[in-house]
């Protein structure tokens, strides 16, 4: 199975970038399945009803999410109503939504997982635990296993791969907004990328305002991040599974920008 | 100038894979200058005196350091010592050792100036400020500036480096032990990474054994954390710079291990 | 120098509360001066142009502020418009405010000083070394310095207490909502509490509604934090100070709520 | 029944401490079960097998721990062969020892619960679910229950007082090494105290020589911390329970040191 990954979706212009590539690397690359990260979709975070619609129009079979899940309210009006939307797993019993979906692919089913980090994140569940249950569970009806581990500290990404390795097919890391170069098949068959980077605004920070964060770190004061404008970058992985053993074959970085511009 | 910048070095390792690519990179590239980060050249944390000569011997003109700057307590008798070490310049006044150096190479000069990052990190003074004043005193001597920040957050690297933008010839970030894809010269002419990455263990978990990270995120109880063994792999970029402008030409992110091995 | 100082007012019910009480306490104690600290007056979180002017209506000399003084951001159109409004010194230079005031009391003058913790907080200034700074100047004009450390740490306040032992004639911790038992002058003469305690709701927790308090630890989730309402309390600390020395005398709690009822 | 409750012993200081005071408390208030934090007992951190013996001989019931439960291994060999050693219980599936005892007193029960806060601490297991189905299982064998949540921030310790009112007979806190004078019955009935305080030295930080946390404070350099001599204290509350309804009826703080000498 081919599986195509975007990172963290930023704000309109994340949106927008995605509308304009999305269909040229899924005519580049063929992808079975396409999981876009859409923790930062809605004005640079959380999720509405609206823009979960209008994601999947544009070609997202599968939208996963992260730390900024719940910060437009009207997600708890509409998690319980979709399909194709899972937010972290190891939340605390009673959480609205999912943490994991399973979905058919032609004759072949792929189980999406999200996890959330608990390193210079806050205090939830144990997202080891809480996913190496999930893949017992699911690898009963798919070898086909794609984990979302959405954290900050590199360490932790790490832990994570090494400790599914040969059991997830791919773990991916998402939330720092910066890819990672260490892209690469882990010995016992795991693809594995420490950070996909995000999808918006090229010339901002993490997608926001570089004067607002540059004065909170010089001041210290309460200063209101926006999504910032101009130039627009997207970066994903691609990434190629064995359907019987459903372990990964190869993976490949993928990152668009003015710096590195996009080629059929 | 052209600078070769190569990654925390983790312990042996690390040292022994500086000692067997330096030579050939140096080769490659043709370096006027070489830099290297040494905060866990020593058992993974910390330098000594032997293993400072060591390194230099290796190749390096500078030695740039960052949280773990202290570990070894041999630091304290040697860092006063040495022409060719920094330690990060935002640890407050009377901290041992110096937060940059000015070195000639040929007829030009290079300052190398180290900074560490305060979120998620120990509060010290702030970086911004201190690294802007630095920069200013130094570009009284010298166009070309170059800046290690060695820091946790994607965003405060970033920030730091649009922050000097058209200021210093070159940010790269360090301390996550993880290379970034982002690699750039930003638009008032600053070439940028968020982090270098590592040079050391490729198997482990940031240089460290697997399992005991794992067992760490797992359980909460205290781990020995030790440099593990096995593969390895060498981190880090090579800087053009113009030497009347200061402002950077070209960068370019080197990552050297079983799955991108080195050419000539 | 009688000092009757009042810990975090907060919101409505906190306003009422010394409005209530402070009469009384001026009647029992006789103070020369009485500060309060008005960082959770507006609301919760911050402090409004008329807020201030009715604490000081209520009959407060001094406010002194925290890590919240910048909730509301009309704060910034006043805090330079007013002579008895302190925030913490050590925020970056270029704040707007001060970080001390000194008063004439009779024929005495009082420095106050506001200082704000980093362990568990924000990265700002060193908050010893500003302190020291501050209290070297002002000990040119009075003996009689009274410091409001403001800070999350038991650990950072009482190393305050303690750096400033001798030097000050009081310093009394904010921060926490929660009244310590450790009064007591240091055996260099400085009046010292670790945290002088809440003014406001009795059954909140730290004067916000429990029930989100609660729901917020459960699940994770954004929550609102609303002052609560019901039963109230003042916290507060008396300390009196020989003016010559401006060393502290005596240090005495101040705890009024339904289960310590105030006696006159 | 009657519960008398001694906060965190540091080091040999407060041993000796505790072996001068906790006979004439016993004299004084007559309990009919004596528990004693032990997590700093041994050298300032962690628990070792000798002093766990010596500190049950000087007459406590029931030892419980918290964050420092590890620092010494040897805990690890004994903690699964004593009867009345309680460390947090929400440390995950598979920790050593066990977060529960119920111990018989006389013709009645006490459970003893120790849980951690996770609030600026370690990510562990959810404090309020553990504790919440502890006290619903032990509920089924006896009335009284008593709590030692060990946690550092004054929010998480008061939403578990608020959490548990009514169900257990007190929750009392520690780890911030200094007493709060909010002991108080909630409405509901249980015993509440935010933090008990420490049993050790008096004039350091928290039971550590002062010059050496304040050295830390200002370098951010690596400090070897050891337990202060000089003079003591001891801190503690003491509770009395309805022994049909497992109800508090009072609570009573015990501060002993040279500014609040003991008397019988
Ligand atoms: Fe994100
Ligand atoms: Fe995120
Ligand atoms: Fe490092
Ligand atoms: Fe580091
Ligand atoms: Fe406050
Ligand atoms: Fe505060
Ligand atoms: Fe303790
Ligand atoms: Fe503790």
């Amino acid at each position: 199975m081919k599986v195509l990954f975007i990172g963290d979706v930023v704000g309109s212009p994340g949106r927008k970038t995605l509308k304009e590539y999305l269909p040229k690397l899924k005519q580049k690359y063929r992808p079975d399945v396409t999981i876009v990260n859409g923790e930062n979709a809605a004005g640079g975070k959380g999720l509405t009803d609206k823009v979960y619609y209008e994601i999947r129009e544009t070609g997202a079979d599968i939208i996963t999410l992260g730390n900024h899940a719940w910060d437009k309210k009207e997600i708890f009006d509409f998690i319980d109503k979709t399909d194709e939307l899972v937010r972290p797993a190891n939340f605390p019993e009673g959480t609205p939504g999912v943490g994991y979906v399973i979905k058919k692919v032609g004759s072949q089913k792929i189980a999406v997982i999200n996890g959330q980090g608990r390193a210079f994140m806050p205090a939830i569940d144990c997202p080891f635990r809480t996913l190496e249950n999930i893949v017992n569970e699911v690898k009963e009806k798919t070898p086909i296993i794609f984990v979302d581990f959405h954290a900050e500290a590199t360490s932790e990404k790490q832990a994570m791969g090494w400790f599914l390795d040969g059991k997830a097919s791919a773990v991916v890391g998402t939330h720092t907004h910066v890819q990672t170069a260490d892209e690469r098949i882990l010995p016992g068959g795991t693809a594995f990328i420490t950070d996909v980077g995000m999808t918006g605004p090229y010339d901002g920070i993490l997608g926001v305002e570089k004067e607002a964060v540059i004065h909170k770190f010089l001041t210290s004061l309460p200063v209101r991040f926006e999504v910032t404008s101009g130039r627009e970058q997207l970066s994903g992985v691609f990434i190629t599974i064995d359907n019987k053993s459903g372990l990964a074959e190869s993976i490949k970085r993928i990152s668009i920008n003015d710096d590195r511009p996009f080629f059929d």
